[in-house]
């Protein structure tokens, strides 16, 4: 199995987002996929809360669209810092890891901070040189509730 | 030399912490074995200060035991983000390599801080797929001061 | 093409300044390079501001001389926690890539802070089971003004 492959997907996941290639990240995920963010807290408590919920691709493009065309607001630069994969299940090309995450925001003052620390819980198909994700849910610790309009984690 | 074998073990050892898993995260040790947590101050200045010491597996058992049972207070979940390995010996199946680390803690109340950065001086074996630690040096930066009944870095 | 020597290459980069072994980071780089740094807000504007810029082995190793020199105040602890490297091209033996970081700094006093986050876009050329830095921008989200004293990002 092609672990690098695993790797760029990752790297190319936060980098799409932190330069504000939405649309990239978007072309990441397969046609047929599932994004959605929750906090931890009710995961552990086992709550039905979704914070963000895209349970196929053309949502996620719309939640896109809606983003480029609404948000005029709170500009700001993100950064995330990813740590090693930690891989779980493979299973022919799907492949199940986590990713534990932090991420950073910046002010167009130059004024950084922390904005978000979690985890991603992926399912991802490794194909000839190239991964593609199936399905991310984002688990993040911090108890951020991201608006309607904010940026994907 | 599987690399892969080293960087699984250290996303599982943050992962296992982080995931509250931490009888997990004493089986990731070899029964001789030797865990501690010093400062950078006290490593730079030849001080012998520490901050925990475990230099067997049962006594990293017993430190886990004691966490469960005593500890009521102060409940959070802690992340770690780790980077990549910086190799340094290899000696038979033997390798000495350092990792770099920053950990946050988050309340239950979902607010997330800065807890501990530091570096992890690392010996572990790597077999047949899988890597166990022999020993790891938690030097940190940052001068918290883990009390008895803290969880490990 | 080797990763493993590219992700070796960066976990040093961060470990010897984080180490303050500077001038073991000069040797990361080959006689004729550039390393400079510049804030992300005067990249997307075109501005020409460059807060640090050495075009060849030599300015680096001046900058390190005078840094050892002259730099009495202001002691503290460095801290890099790099992510994944996103490989965005590779031509014989030059390979281009970024990789996202997050900086922090400890006082002697203990105190961790966030410092800096941001990205290095790195040239490097891999050679046998080594690579070395032809150039690295530091595009810093952060609007940190290093002074000509301080130490490299």
């Amino acid at each position: 199995m092609n672990r690098d492959a695993l790797s760029d997907l990752m790297a190319e996941y936060g980098m799409a987002l932190d330069e504000d290639r939405l649309e990239d990240w978007v072309e990441l995920f397969e046609e047929i996929c599932d994004y959605r963010v929750v906090t931890r807290e009710n995961v552990e408590q086992n709550l039905p809360n979704v914070l963000i919920w895209c349970d196929n691709k053309n949502m996620l493009r719309d939640r896109i669209e809606s983003y480029r065309n609404v948000n005029l607001y709170n500009p700001h630069y993100d950064r995330h810092i990813l740590g090693p994969i930690r891989l779980s299940k493979q299973e022919g090309s799907l492949c199940t890891f986590d990713v534990s995450y932090s991420l950073f925001q910046t002010t167009l003052e130059g004024e950084s901070r922390l904005f978000s620390v979690g985890r991603y819980h992926v399912e991802a198909n490794v194909g000839k040189g190239r991964a593609t994700l199936k399905s991310v849910m984002v688990i993040a610790d911090t108890g951020t509730i991201p608006s309607l309009l904010a940026t994907p984690i």
